[in-house]
């Protein structure tokens, strides 16, 4: 765990995603660890923050998530693009090696029992808030961020730093097939009073 | 209704949200319609598209929603950044002039009684998929897409043009506060096979 990843207060963790970054999403279960990328993942409340995720029913990952009832949500950047692609389009029921070979490095964080990918910008330990109708139904999972964490060379004080940080640190948000957009210019609206 | 507005096939429309922009919900009931900003908008499915939003109860546009069965998703662009901001600060309840004084016009699409803001860069017309759990447990709604258009600006072939339209026609992904990105460059991962 380097130096750089800094606890980020649970009240500030909804920021990490609110821009609609696509994820990674990691689980581990059985002793088997995996990660899959994720396009929909999006806020659903601030505090205690909560989040939503769409993990199809053919994603191993999912398996690992039901069976264990937690994952980590991922912030990837550019310097993962292509990292994202592989763990996004590649299975491990077809691959077992498939994180080896996306070239994905996990390291752990004490206290939980939970894969972490190495060089992303933040990081979301959440426990999965049962609602097996919407699972079944929608392959939508809703999660509580029990605890979260930033690099801060790209994130610090409850803050993104895109601007200031370089290029490789910009989150990515996907499109179609393998075309993302990296997030661009900061910019600032007037907040009129009532 | 605008010539550059053209109907996008359902089977791509959830590519005019998968990048995760933040949105305008609007919606129209008894001869009200209204029109809030929503940073928690994420696809669900791909076809039949579907989408979810998180809409607060204290947001008078949910009412709206709730009431008629249908609203309308917008993406917005950065010609639009103060107009957003305003959307999502200002509610009915308090300023029953809230469209006005935000510089929103509406216009009507033939066949859909609902309200559309004209300027934005992309319509999901949406039928509420009803869900009373989790729309009283989570503020979460599911919509199904029935018909989406775009503004061939930036929006044709079922492909985004962020990069060759003009600097206004980027999509706004809210942080915090009067905050936002722009969604910024380009860029390809290459798809390997399985």
């Amino acid at each position: 765990m380097n130096g750089h990843i800094k606890p980020v207060d649970l009240s500030r963790a909804s920021r990490l995603v609110n821009h609609g970054p696509t994820v990674l999403v990691s689980a581990r279960h059985g002793g088997v660890d995996n990660v899959m990328a994720v396009a929909w993942c999006c806020g659903l409340d601030f505090d205690p923050p909560k989040l939503t995720v769409v993990l199809d029913r053919i994603a191993h990952t999912r398996s690992l998530v039901e069976a264990s009832g937690k994952f980590v949500v991922h912030v990837p950047n550019v310097a993962q693009l292509q990292l994202t692609e592989d763990l996004g389009t590649h299975s491990f029921y077809d691959d077992p090696g498939k994180l080896a070979a996306a070239g994905a490095t996990l390291f752990d964080i004490p206290g939980h029992d939970l894969p972490f990918v190495e060089g992303c910008s933040a990081w979301l330990a959440c426990e999965l808030i049962r609602e097996p109708h919407i699972e079944d139904a929608y392959d939508l999972f809703l999660g509580q961020v029990t605890e979260a964490w930033a690099d801060d060379r790209v994130f610090r004080n409850g803050h993104w730093h895109f601007e200031t940080a370089g290029p490789e640190w910009r989150s990515l948000h996907h499109v179609a097939g393998g075309h993302y957009y990296a997030i661009g210019e900061a910019m600032d609206a007037v907040r009129k009073p009532d």
